[in-house]
């Protein structure tokens, strides 16, 4: 599992199509992930993202202390783990022995990466001002690593209730869109 | 062209997936329409939304003053209009007229929704504390609409450089994940 750097610039191309992702925490040497799928770009260079984890949830304590996460994209190969991840807590069991998921050290901060996932983004926290009402937090993204081997994952996306769609076709038009 | 109304803890169905969506606006008479894959669920219901409206796009003044707009989301079939009104401005051109976009009165807000559109959100802004140094926008959807006899939309999602993925495959997995 040898990660490739990814430019900065190219990270909304990751995250924009909104594909389900992880996100991997850790806390007095305790790592954590849990499943996320309300998180949108915010900003190209530096890369900033927008993301919601709940206050229920037990990654929240570790990423408002620590400020940092990675944020790792799954492809479809790794969709029931990815639900399966979702469904139990940190509080309770150690997700990355329990799924059998490889962490590999970051460069820049001290949460791991997912071997096993297609993409990984190393993120500090920027700006907290929405964590309190919404649970909002404004991340940055500091470092980014996409795995060559895996060509052309295809990621999931949660329509609600455990249906998920698979990406399909790609189509290629003519866009100046943001 | 009939909508529907659809119940507002089913909003995030639709959005928690990362499609392309359209937003209107409507200030001074003036209608307009612009193309946006920067935005997610922020809370189920009512369903709050966070947006990227950036400064430089000319609905980010409707945006901020009239503190409406309505999300609608366009089916593959509208692909090339979608990214069509995305590749040109307010400022030169009425966009409805130039699309051969039908516009529909919303219920609770002035912006109108689009008729060829599967899913109309009435949205209202509700925290604007983000803006000034983020372009983010959080919204309330209002009142929500589909169209019954679009089935089975596929979406579209933007991976950058004008290359879309379209919904391909839906799975179910067991879930009880937000």
């Amino acid at each position: 599992m040898t990660m490739k750097e990814l430019p900065l610039a190219k990270v909304y191309q990751l995250l924009e199509p909104g594909p389900v992702v992880l996100l991997t925490t850790v806390d007095k040497g305790r790592t954590n992930v849990m499943t996320m799928s309300w998180l949108t770009m915010v900003d190209f260079e530096p890369p900033l993202i927008a993301c919601v984890v709940g206050e229920a949830d037990y990654s929240f304590a570790a990423l408002r202390k620590t400020k940092q996460c990675v944020i790792a994209l799954p492809s479809v190969e790794l969709a029931e783990k990815a639900v399966a991840i979702g469904n139990c807590s940190g509080r309770d069991v150690d997700k990355f022995v329990k799924f059998g998921l490889t962490p590999l050290p970051a460069a820049r901060i001290k949460p791991p990466l997912i071997g096993e996932c297609f993409a990984n983004l190393e993120c500090k926290v920027v700006d907290t001002r929405l964590v309190s009402k919404y649970d909002l937090f404004i991340l940055e993204v500091v470092q980014a690593w996409i795995d060559p081997k895996q060509k052309d994952p295809k990621a999931i996306h949660h329509k609600g209730n455990g249906t998920f769609v698979v990406d399909g076709e790609t189509i290629k038009l003519k866009s100046k869109m943001r």
